[in-house]
């Protein structure tokens, strides 16, 4: 039986169990949550982690970070530095996307070394396979996609981007539309590959039954990918992108009624007025499926600094009902991230949900800003350090210059906290 | 005459033809608004720059640098070059608030070398002076502080913070609320000390007449500083902020009734779910007055990254009528920022002030968004590396790994623009 199966009968899992303790939140709550499938608990039956976590209403907002080699760069090791580097930093789940090297091997030792949940997109090693086997990517077979599906599966993958929503329908829809940016989902443009080159409909959607079996099997979450995401402001919310989200609000349906725990994956980049509309939209034709953003990038033009364009909009997301937010790096849209854009982009995307989380949580992620700004006014700085976001950044702005006093040395003698504090008489807050 | 006194005589003043043509904007329609008072061009007439900038309605989202010593740090050299990367990286303002050193000569070399207009606190100047001839910096006289403001005004500060709108009945207001973070603002806490000590009311709210008077001798534009912003979530919009709010609506028609060139400054910290409504208060507040923010910071815990905490405010904050953005820099809350620092800063601003911009704008902005959106489609890496926010970041990025094909390393082989234009049959896009 499935997590979706069990909340269903009311059975409060261990799963469960974990998730309500950590997010200090009624069992009863989540259950109902998860068999209404308004929240997902990634955790597949054959891949025991340490740290599970809930993902979507009610819950804190969680972030992913995407690791794994490109045919141009990429080792085992250095991306097992970088599931390290993300789980350090605060990820909450982390996919391999892996598509140089030995993919297999890069995937199995990341599952083994992982505390978190791990994703997969599926469709990369099967098409990858394929084209080294038969010559061009699109000759894989149907089967070769659900085998590599299985196989990942069985392997532990515990949440699975599946491009379902591609249909021909969507393709005459992205032909008619004319766009600036066509494809930017790397899994969307090999599955929109293989159904020009065949001119035939998409298996995951033609075979959606087998897919569901597969994940029904190792319960393992879908996250239902955007392949017609927009990769440009000027492709925001336009008719591809929704014709594929029509579709993906059926297949969350169907999903569920197979015991199939289902997320959906949405934009991209939108300009800054989208962006509520676009949480709405999703919530409503997807029956408050949870909803993994990626970004959104609120501008084109900041590359090297989209971990920024992507917090922006991320944040804003996550007010009107993103649940799960997928990093972006410094490195986006210019290279693979190294280690140090790993924990950037991890950073940044956490920042993005708390200030959402703010919101909210109606006051209970605010605690953690109210006990800093003591920290900050009672100018202790050791609670400071330890509050912060990322301690060891922190201690290293701080040591960069010497400090002569209690304050820091961008104000040195005249701090405001020490002067208030002299000449109103207030002294100390306590906690 | 000043700026608003040649506007509301319907006199296209050069500082207006330049404005006009920057930002490709009727004349007329910018000296309607300086004579309305909605725009400012911070322009002493003693000191004229080549980047002269309008901040207000209907212009581009401007970017303030902050820059200058502590007395703990900070060096003529240093400052010299922070004012170098500011106006390299795209600051449209520069503010000197040095507290350390020689403060006057800091502040004559900026403002000589400097090709942006200038602003600066002169409160600092006038305290910490006084507490040098006096002992303690309260010992200073209104005198002082007038002398300080129009020294600054005759060397050619174009634009001068001023922190008017602090009132006895204001610290009567921040006495009642018991605040976590009292006072953050360094001049609001000068003055605050003054106030207390003297038990006198603030010599600027007191003269402003006298203030007034030396801002239209020169044509400096008046900042009007928000001394009671809240410094933490938790303070954010309460009674000591808005009452000063108040007092700042009424001084901002005192000086557009002395021809004097105004703006507001704004917070601070405040939760996501505030901004709009902040913008809003201070519009409806300040008779549309430009709104100059300090952030705002969506969340208090993100020391070591607040650069990323202040865009995501000031993005939102940009949507709904904030017209000039302090920046933010990495040090925030830790240290006097280095000169990476400031590039950091002036780069997260400038994101966020243009993501605003292509809301606010009706399509004007996003055209620089459609011409890099262009360039990736077309895998045009010249083109996408000179349209980037900061192009010498993106060479930087690019030149870490080795890129084998017209990709980038990220997708390598399997790159979807490349993918999609061989199978969709879709070629390069033409500008």
């Amino acid at each position: 039986m499935t997590q979706i199966e069990f909340a269903k009968k009311g059975a409060i899992t261990a799963q469960i169990k974990h998730v309500a303790q950590v997010e200090q939140l009624d069992e009863s709550i989540i259950c109902k949550n998860i068999a209404a499938g308004t929240v997902v608990i990634p955790a597949n039956a054959g891949h025991p982690v340490e740290g599970i976590c809930g993902i979507g209403k009610n819950l804190r907002i969680k972030v992913n970070s995407n690791i794994g080699t490109s045919s141009d760069v990429g080792t085992l090791e250095g991306e097992l530095e970088k599931l390290d580097v993300s789980i350090r930093y605060g990820a909450d789940t982390v996919m391999d996307l892996s598509t140089g090297g030995d993919i297999r091997k890069v995937r199995r030792s990341i599952l083994k070394k992982s505390s978190v949940p791990i994703g997969t997109v599926p469709v990369y090693q099967a098409m990858i396979e394929a084209g080294e086997k038969y010559g061009p990517i699109v000759m894989a077979t149907a089967d070769d996609l659900f085998n590599a599906i299985e196989e990942q599966a069985r392997e532990g993958v515990d949440f699975v981007t599946v491009h379902c929503g591609i249909t021909q329908a969507a393709i005459s829809s992205l032909k008619s539309q004319h766009r600036i940016t066509d494809i930017v989902s790397r899994g969307g443009a090999f599955l929109i590959g293989w159904m020009l080159h065949h001119d035939k409909e998409n298996p995951l959607y033609e075979h959606y039954d087998r897919l569901l079996e597969i994940a029904h099997k190792y319960d393992v979450t879908l996250s239902l990918g955007d392949g017609m995401r927009p990769g440009s402001i000027a492709d925001a919310t336009d008719r591809p992108q929704i014709q594929e989200l029509l579709t993906l609000g059926e297949l969350v349906e169907r999903a569920w009624s197979a015991g199939v725990q289902v997320m959906v994956e949405g934009p991209g980049h939108l300009p800054l007025d989208h962006i509520m509309m676009n949480m709405q939209l999703q919530k409503s034709l997807c029956r408050e499926a949870p909803f993994y953003v990626l970004g959104p990038l609120v501008s084109d033009v900041g590359a090297g600094y989209d971990h920024i364009t992507g917090a922006i909009g991320g944040a804003i997301a996550g007010i009107y009902g993103a649940d799960f937010l997928c990093y972006v790096t410094p490195a986006e849209h210019l290279s693979l991230p190294d280690s140090e854009d790993v924990r950037n982009g991890v950073i940044a995307s956490r920042i993005a949900a708390h200030a959402a989380d703010i919101v909210r949580s109606q006051g209970k992620a605010a605690e953690w800003d109210r006990r800093m700004s003591l920290a900050r006014k009672n100018l202790d700085w050791e609670t400071q350090t330890t509050l912060a976001i990322d301690p060891e950044r922190v201690r290293k702005v701080r040591s960069k210059y010497t400090v002569k006093g209690r304050a820091c040395s961008m104000c040195g003698d005249y701090c405001a906290m020490d002067l208030v504090e002299k000449y109103l008489g207030i002294t100390a807050n306590k906690c």
